[in-house]
């Protein structure tokens, strides 16, 4: 006979009270949660506001790193949900915070990108300087075989100190090669080697997502983008984003939350939760996204939510 | 105390002599064999020329899929070797020859590339039909974000069968988007569904080496540019070249030799040595490249060849 459901199914107003009274801080993932693509998620919206009008406090974080945060508030905009900049947060801003704040990279030091403008927005506004990225320099086929504009003497930049790499459609040779190079390079290459386990600058990812939701998709994601750095230089980077404890660390150092009365709410088990339980905090998997509740059920579940809704929406019969 | 090594270190022309008696067909890796980079190994030219006059089968294995057999057969022209069409076993060539005779692709069915001339130039050789590759309208950086001309109608071709990835110093976003489509798409995208392991096409890489030797290098290579596909799909190619086992398979079905009688020889453990190990024939390492005499006298050493010799030069004792 099989034991008692590890996780606990809210379906009653006395529970949905229940978790009202328990949390303080609200963590949420937003595609899958409060909107599904460009439609919001019925009753999601007044949900949020009734928590903010009971005085909780209300954080949105996301994987997304091809946007920066002053852009995906206007997916919030357009959806007429409340929500500032403070409280969202990308995995390009918590890699620009990561970078600045816990590797402390020296001001003289600049960031090579591999990714779009997001990530840039996010490093300028961290005050952190940078190369790559939408540089059209960088945006650009090499002639067959010819590898003499990589061997130039202006190819590499010496000051580069970290490889930052995220969701990019412009990803080409050129691009690789030089985030190889930086991540490898020894010391006689240059002055910078920033890490213990030897060779090469920091390494980063903002996220390992192995592909990108868009439409027709799913297509090629951020962790698919740069599995060739991981593969060809066998170095295992910093992984920013969900479900890695990075961004819940960058989180918690700019909004100082009570982690005991904290909960995370996801519609994925292996991003969203996973993400909570990696953090230390506890989790609640909506069913309107993503992952089935069978999954949470199955006998060699893996990762279990401390709750399950069918939906966030379902919280709008309180008051 | 260490029991005895367990490979022969060959050092005198009696020994020499006895692997001329022993072995009729001699299959040779050419990077750190017989040249290095631009140079000749020296004495290996003269060794080959003996070999052949002994009416020894002569036969080179590369895992260079950037250039074609014909192209291959220059480097030895240049170097003054002697080498025929027939002796060449390129991967690209072998993953030609795996498509066509192995998988049977019929013949309606074109294979994508991501690769260069020389894949494009192999696969026209056996009478396959291809796409990618080389072709401008896939050179091509794709709008920030914009997803729609991978969602038109014409992007993609309904008759793929087979995705076939090499090096490809063109790699871009709208190509590993279209392989991901290829080896991912179920039933209902496309009439082809290749493999028993559910969905896509036939997926296959010509080689997955790393890194690719090239002046200031060491690269990304082949297996580096293909690892977004792997990481999208979760799928495993089909692998041709060195270490795996369908490479000579392709030169066995073409050459037909003894592989009682056959001995491989090459400067890399983990894809020369282990190649030999994996298809079942001797082999001999030469201290001419990449791995040292340390690494099979090592206490965890895994590969072990049947023979090791300082050079292939040091056969030209022999008359």
């Amino acid at each position: 006979m099989a034991g008692p459901s590890p996780y606990q199914y809210l379906d009653s107003q006395e529970q949905y009270a229940a978790i009202l009274d328990k949390y303080d801080t609200f963590l949420f993932d937003c595609d899958g949660v409060i909107w599904s693509g460009d439609d919001l998620i019925p009753g999601a919206k007044s949900v949020l506001a009734k928590l903010r009008k009971r005085g909780k406090q209300v954080v949105f974080v996301t994987n997304n790193a091809s946007k920066s945060r002053m852009a995906y508030l206007k997916k919030f905009e357009k959806l007429t949900i409340q929500a500032e900049l403070c409280e969202v947060f990308s995995s390009s801003y918590a890699a620009a915070v990561y970078i600045s704040k816990v590797l402390d990279l020296p001001k003289d030091r600049k960031v090579y990108v591999i990714g779009m403008e997001g990530i840039e927005e996010e490093l300028k506004a961290v005050g952190l300087d940078y190369c790559g990225g939408t540089d059209p320099a960088d945006k650009h086929f090499l002639p067959s075989m010819d590898f003499s504009l990589l061997n130039s003497e202006r190819s590499l930049d010496h000051s580069v100190g970290a490889v930052l790499c995220g969701f990019d459609m412009h990803i080409n040779y050129l691009k690789l090669a030089k985030a190889f190079k930086y991540i490898t390079r020894d010391g006689a290459d240059g002055p910078v080697r920033a890490n213990e386990t030897g060779g090469g600058c920091h390494f980063l990812l903002t996220n390992d997502d192995s592909t990108f939701p868009a439409r027709g998709g799913p297509w090629p994601g951020s962790g698919a983008l740069s599995a060739p750095l991981l593969f060809a230089s066998g170095r295992a980077p910093i992984i920013i984003g969900k479900p890695n404890k990075p961004m819940l660390d960058c989180i918690e150092a700019v909004t100082h939350f009570d982690k005991s009365r904290a909960i995370f709410v996801g519609d994925r088990l292996n991003t969203d939760i996973q993400f909570g339980i990696n953090g230390g905090i506890d989790t609640m998997l909506v069913l309107t996204g993503i992952s089935k509740r069978s999954e949470i059920d199955a006998s060699d579940a893996k990762t279990i939510p401390t709750y399950c809704v069918d939906s966030l929406g379902s919280f709008d019969v309180l008051q």
